[in-house]
């Protein structure tokens, strides 16, 4: 396909296309003549990552880069592979302007100004994130999930959820296993049907691809969908017609 | 408590404490002497709350204090108390620098550089906007969330929806009713913990507190948690050992 159609396929302007192909985001297409290329399928689906990367998961071009080439690295597994995307993947859910969801006890961005703060020595785990560290390890114990007891800190959500459920502890919400576990187990059903709809794609780079997309693009999704899901019950507990 | 007790039991440092203070987002202690002040269980409570909405919630103290005015105003239902605290808190997970999650099919902020792009007139919902909104009020049909068929779109999470939904329709990605129950369904599940742990404090306005409080401080844990389950999953399905 010519650019044209390529771009009317994708729903991304040509401007754009043009960009993720001078940055090397997308590999060129066959020269027809000296001024117009052809595209194939692979083009439009490797667009399509390169748009959720960027656009939906705000990653920058370079780190796009990143994850591509892991995604392309046909001499690792695509367990590594995958688990490679993955951790290039920015953190979940930090809001707009603010890093607090990835920091530890005595880091210095606290989103509230510039205003002095001494939160103790950084990067020593104070009570909450030992206890933390505690809950999680017994959590992902009693789920089974043991894929990685070796390499569990080296998986970036592993690490986020010991600094989320810290951050619950310190703040004096519940955090205990009993609470966490139903949340595991939304997240393991969310998780089969990822995989689900990763394996009906053909290939192993396709389904690589898939991953790597879904992971970031159905975020939004679940947040909106647990907000609604929230508002009803409130309505449900608190309404008018209740 | 003396403020040293307040910041010992909170673990916010005593010139954050002040800093609220100074800014409204604290109520004053009671006077003892001309340099000291005496704070009560609710002056912790409260400043959980702050720490909640503008640490881990990445909340401008403007914005924070916006909702706590709301949180406040005993002249609403609880419901409304609720809503309008939510319908404040940033769109669900947006990364940071980027509002790609919330935009428009023609909004000018793409994150990928100041590439002129052009998509449309602003604002003029296009063929997928049309489908994720026939999607999402299907699947809110069918799920019997009809809480606010006149007020829905005051909810800011049904825009974000139909937005998230919308990129995925966009990039190719599956969005049917179909592929979105199994995350509607478990987001219920959620919403269900999160509301017995909501009705475990005994006043409404702690009620409407906690409520606010939970809904950002889970959603870190509720993504690190699907990003883990995915890890697990893959170990499962491409990993050595299988």
């Amino acid at each position: 396909m010519r650019l044209a159609e390529l771009s009317e396929r994708s729903g991304v302007p040509t401007a754009t296309i043009k960009f993720y192909l001078r940055e090397g985001l997308l590999p060129p297409g066959e020269r027809v003549n000296a001024r117009q290329s052809r595209y194939e399928e692979d083009h439009l689906r490797r667009l399509r990552l390169v748009r959720a990367l960027i656009q939906v998961g705000g990653m920058s071009v370079a780190t796009a880069r990143e994850v591509l080439t892991v995604v392309d690295d046909d001499s690792r597994s695509p367990h590594q592979r995958f688990g490679a995307a993955h951790s290039l993947l920015p953190p979940s859910a930090g809001p707009p302007g603010t890093s607090a969801r990835a920091e530890g006890p005595g880091s210095a961005t606290h989103g509230d100004g510039a205003e002095g703060e001494d939160e103790g020595e950084p990067g020593e785990p104070g009570p909450h994130e030992r206890t933390a560290r505690e809950s999680v390890d017994a959590l992902l114990t009693q789920l089974g999930w043991d894929f990685s007891r070796r390499l569990r800190h080296h998986v970036p959500a592993y690490t986020s959820l010991i600094n989320a459920v810290a951050a619950l502890s310190r703040l004096g919400y519940p955090c205990d296993i009993e609470r966490l576990l139903p949340y595991a187990r939304a997240a393991a059903q969310i998780a089969e049907t990822d995989t689900e709809t990763i394996a009906a794609y053909d290939t192993l780079s396709e389904q690589v691809e898939a991953a790597v997309a879904c992971t970031v693009l159905y975020e939004p999704v679940l947040l909106s969908l647990r907000r609604l899901a929230q508002t009803e019950e409130s309505n449900h507990r608190f309404g008018e017609g209740s």
